[in-house]
């Protein structure tokens, strides 16, 4: 389903390759403001790409990637020309994020949305003690380790993937529970879960043993419990060229080793 | 969906227990044939509910298992009194198997269906030389191995566990692509494809080293080219208890350690 | 090799039962000055002996565990009868601790010892950059990862088994160096190596990626370059009941699943 | 500790390109016969290597192999100049193989050695269910899998590292016993003994579960039970350029991924 992208907006990491980009790219395409722009072309990798898919979150604005980072997993190739027909025959994925929701040592509550993941993890050199609740039945009496995380298929090649959970299709409808380095069980792998279940994450012994909660790059410390659940309300839209769509990554990442 | 099952006819596993079952459930609500039976009541453990599986296929009848065997994953509870309301109160899973057609060293081809998973395996001590393709495409170009499988979600807890694949709610609509030693690339650790894309695997060397290829129990001798996909065209039911259905078994089995 | 102890002095961590079990048997056999004493009786879990390992380092007394506290596998059983007998018929095991060497961010030196393991973590989100080298040589260029540890054989059940390393025989003339969730390069495992070999990890951009290093339970912040090394001039004596050695342990243990 | 080999003897596999290197090598340096020579240089792969490793087990004969295969984890680097040299600077590295007694389903007794494992496999589709003892001791009562093998540190990059085992540096006093597909106990990840110590498999139900065993490439059918343990008596060695010896290679293999 092409569609023509009148106005183009660029944003960029503070890099300076992708500083330059966004100069070259604007005075080829011209620059939208941000707020009038029918899409928005984000220079950079994928940290600067979720940062950005954050920010225009719920404006319908699609984002489209151009890799001038490190790691691109989220972006497209860089290529200067034809920027308008790779845009119009762009593919659209819309993606749902996680939404935690976390209470600290204080009672104070904390919501933030999370793209790749949520993650609980110990704060000091002591040993988390996590309870596990799905959909408010407790599944696991007492997980010791490092921490645990919830990721979405998006995620699944971020730290999930570090932490030896599976790497998942983009639409399947599932999230990674992921732990790492579980102590007691020391054996358990984690789980897959439907994408509509509600995951509970109770700190045990939280004064000794403080925890952290993290989405994505927003961080809670000193948690005491941490809800994580997909946030049907929020979206955000992200376009890759159709030769290298997101399936086609995932598959290739899924073969590479 | 409560349904009345008027008619229902035992199958029980060679095993004496689950022959004396048979007897005492028969004796209580009748054993009809097996071609008029509304419902199926299979009595042994998860190996004879598989070949129960396979010998109803496409007769639309609906398999209920009570356990009378060693393992008991896609069973209910064994309890003779209430028998009527169980089948009644049941919940419904259909299931469509694997489809394997494979290629034998004199060009024969072979057909069959899996339920739990497709495997390739190596035939002597030689290592398998294998190439793997998906829908046409070769995305690996050599595993050497012991093996490699593809696993439905309901034989992501069989096999496919043991070759440290993962677990897969029921209804995932995914395929587990799990190899088994690899030996080269020798930390590739399989793939989780969509439900409708076809696995070939091709046996490379195959006179040095001869591989043979199971589909559940069906076993072809020095097979060349293996084709695997899901067949839509068939299908067989399973039935369960709700407060034990299938949903919940995958994910208490999620947090089993 | 029975030898008796004339002097017994009881240590106990600060939970109650280890508490009365040290009054209880201070009662039976006599509570010598720690000075004096030709063996220690350490009460409590691992943790606590671990404590009483560091802090009767390099002093020659012996020390004999038992068992009042959550995890004991450093520990013998707790009796109270026939204290004399058990401690004359022990068996001995003399372990040098690893000694570490931590470079911080203001380029002070810090010095500790581990029994168990050292280990690097990120201090943030970021995930650690780390380079490995071993004896001098760099072997590999940047870990990208939560972290990393060196472990001894004694600690290769606790932390090390975590983030799955393998469990090494007490005398295995081995270290295990670790990876926690390493994301790049995502399959690395890590290396058993040579127990008089040194490993150095070097924090890259550890301004904005800050990283701490654990010695057991001494934690440096904030650190560029740790060294880690066995101290073969340091020394501790840990006696264990004959038929429950550390060798059945460590046995025991690696067929537990 | 460089000594003078004044008569060589080469050995090829069947391939053209070793043939051809043997060909050469011997114009260059004369060709002892395999009785008097004092060195045997050996030109293939590493399962070439292992044939002439079993073939001059006992001679007292050190080989040397030079690599024309497709793996050379055994193999120096091929150059046909400064062989003498080369040879006489060589580190040799001696190797006591495993030695496996093997009863089968008519009580006969096969013995025979193994350099890198000996591995207990499943025969049919049907899972394997062993008892393993260590010394005499049972210590897993069954294990239901695809197989088990027993791995020396020369074989702990073969088989044993497919199977997920550890890599052992080559003088490790230890052996690997590795599960394959283990799929009750399903997380037991085997053990890590000492050299000394005597492994027993027995095959439950070996008529419905058939098994064979393997040491190196000698295949017994229709086990019932084996016996695995070093063979202090039978000696073989190796010889490495000293700027590539085995210790070099584990440790680069160690940090490869």
């Amino acid at each position: 389903m092409p569609r023509p992208f009148h106005s183009i907006a660029f944003v960029a990491s503070d890099a300076e390759p992708a500083q330059e980009a966004a100069r070259r790219l604007s005075a080829l395409y011209g620059n939208a403001s941000l707020a009038s722009a029918e899409v928005i072309v984000a220079l950079g990798g994928d940290g600067f790409m979720l940062q950005t898919l954050h920010r225009f979150m719920d404006t319908a604005q699609p984002i489209y990637g151009m890799n001038k980072g490190t790691v691109g997993f989220l972006m497209n190739h860089y290529r200067e020309e034809g920027l308008r027909e790779r845009l119009a025959a762009a593919v659209e994925n819309a993606i749902h994020p996680l939404v935690m929701v976390a209470t600290d040592a204080d009672g104070v509550e904390h919501r933030a949305l999370a793209i790749n993941e949520v993650s609980i993890f110990r704060q000091s050199y002591q040993a988390a003690r996590l309870q596990i609740s799905i959909d408010g039945k407790v599944r696991l009496e007492e997980l010791v380790c490092d921490g645990v995380m919830v990721a979405t298929p998006t995620g699944s090649t971020a730290y999930n993937l570090s932490a030896q959970g599976p790497i998942l299709p983009i639409d399947a409808p599932l999230l990674a529970l992921t732990p790492v380095s579980p102590f007691r069980p020391r054996r358990w792998r984690g789980a897959l879960l439907r994408k509509h279940q509600e995951v509970t994450i109770a700190a045990l012994e939280a004064g000794k043993r403080p925890v952290n909660a993290v989405a994505d790059a927003t961080e809670v410390k000193s948690v005491q419990t941490v809800t994580i659940r997909e946030s049907i309300d929020d979206t955000c839209y992200l376009l890759f060229d159709p030769e290298h769509s997101w399936d086609e990554r995932i598959l290739t990442e899924q073969f590479r080793y």
